[in-house]
């Protein structure tokens, strides 16, 4: 079974949060956790405000951790021919080395990063998704074994290692363009997450809801399969009306949260909540974790004053 | 100014806590977090539970996300003259490697370890301190070089450096048996944090208040510096009755909280708050956050049933 990856490379952690000075809703001031490496004296008030999107308090200050910067990385992409195949890949890799990141990428993602950057392809086959996987590159060894043993197992049908920091960096570049190169397109963008070992079955659950109800709609994949987190983006057609295309998107949108809760995910891996998801909480939090949170929001903002109506339905607490 | 380390070594992190199955209070079943590793849908009612002693909810399921064994790690252990010198220390071996563990203790523990285990000292020279540095084999030409930097600028009298694992594991016997060696001297413990740029000046404010009250009290200190944490306990002299010295220790405990207090620092860094601490929470933790506190256990414990009396006074909340 894959083990997760937590992927640093794209953000701050909250350990790495020491401190934070926030003002609640009564207009106290607290001081939580003071910068402390090490502090057990009860409810730890900084966890709960990190990721409360501004409701349970107005943070002043944060102190953070700093760590040192990562030395250069290797980076290899991988064509992956049958999608059920990639935790098969993730595992294989893992066995023998320490990944910092895996990464997929749809064979869509990829022709659009290429159109919009002017790139040319990393690899000479094409395949309907990619794996990037990025290592310290004293394990170039243990990775090129992993990769020839993937090839001889029918895993993976081609690939590319970086030889310098400048390769490492382009081959980053066919990943992290995604989301800029699709932006023309006007995206209809779903940032979900599942345990990582459910990360198959889930895609294939999800684009059959997509290509179901609305089978000339393009779907551009790409995520962190690391850390069971897929970005779903429906791509607007041309011909299509930008309030019609979304008016679409948004019936399907109940649907595919269905599929989330069937496997106990995350209807925001990362983007939060605010008001575009407020009132489809209920698809990863149940209704006693609402109402906990609900009767949270009443003890540091009892007057309801700080980002209101966002991220709960106020309900009937 | 030096970084703080997490010592891993210690223990478990609460990143690594990826689900808590929990009940309420109210006999609610909640399931915080469901082992993903991204989810931004509002407030962490994980991150709440840990380190919540009990009193929020009952824990019946952890699940923890595994990481790889470290690598085979080298150990450093420096004679400290001056123990003002300890961070100049830990920056310069910073400087330059990353360290895994920055820990200290003092000759008086060293010869506790010495007695009770049979070993032979790890140093020539003897010094008021010692500092245990761990780090990557590979990083044993940059630690030789800070060592020797630290020697030419009289921060280091002497020091050893691990010629292979076994030597690594007999080295950090010396730090991590002070606690059973002292154990037959009664010792009264205190576990006390604060951040580790105060630690030098710290230690010599509560030096300054045991031997100011009781001068002939033996202090035996160790702990985390890297994390900030000092482990101080007061050593039982044979010929005093167990009950006296355990009251004269709890009247100097009010005066160390206040050195505590004043530096910002935490009364209890590692093992939490219970009945033994509970009444000195307000030395780390201000009214305000003592009464969200109340008020956030009266949320999840309305008929106050989860370990009463524990942790919080329940006060006029």
């Amino acid at each position: 079974m894959p083990v997760g990856i937590r992927v640093i490379r794209y953000g701050l952690t909250r350990d790495r949060v020491v401190g934070l000075t926030v003002v609640t809703g009564s207009g106290e001031l607290v001081e939580c956790n003071q910068g402390l490496t090490k502090n057990a004296t009860g409810y730890d008030l900084r966890h709960l405000m990190i990721g409360s999107e501004g409701t349970l308090g107005l943070i002043l200050e944060a102190e953070i951790r700093l760590v040192a910067p990562p030395e250069p990385q290797s980076v290899m992409v991988l064509g992956i021919e049958q999608f059920g195949d990639i935790l098969a890949v993730l595992s294989r890799f893992q066995a023998d080395l320490s990944l910092s990141a895996f990464e997929f990428f749809s064979e869509l993602a990829l022709t659009k990063v290429l159109a919009h950057r002017q790139l040319r392809r990393p690899l000479a086959a094409t395949a309907p998704y990619y794996a990037l996987l990025e290592f310290d590159q004293g394990e170039i060894e243990p990775a090129t074994a992993a990769f020839e043993a993937c090839v001889a197992q029918g895993l993976v049908n081609d690939g590319v290692l970086s030889q310098s920091e400048a390769q490492a960096r382009d081959l980053w570049a066919l990943r992290e363009g995604i989301s800029e190169s699709i932006a023309p397109f006007s995206p209809y963008k779903n940032d979900i997450s599942v345990k990582v070992s459910q990360v198959p079955q889930f895609l294939v659950e999800v684009e059959a809801v997509v290509s179901d109800s609305y089978p000339d709609l393009e779907v551009c994949w790409y995520g962190h399969i690391g850390d069971g987190n897929l970005h779903l983006n429906i791509l607007k057609p041309d011909a299509l009306d930008a309030s019609v295309f979304y008016e679409r998107c948004h019936r399907i949108s109940p649907r595919i949260f269905e599929v989330v809760e069937r496997h106990a995910g995350s209807i925001s891996a990362e983007h939060g909540v605010g008001l575009l998801k407020r009132d489809f909480l209920g698809y990863t939090r149940t209704p006693v974790e609402r109402q906990l949170m609900r009767q949270l929001k009443a003890v540091f903002d009892p007057n309801q004053v700080l980002n209101p109506g966002k991220l709960l339905d106020p309900g009937s607490s």
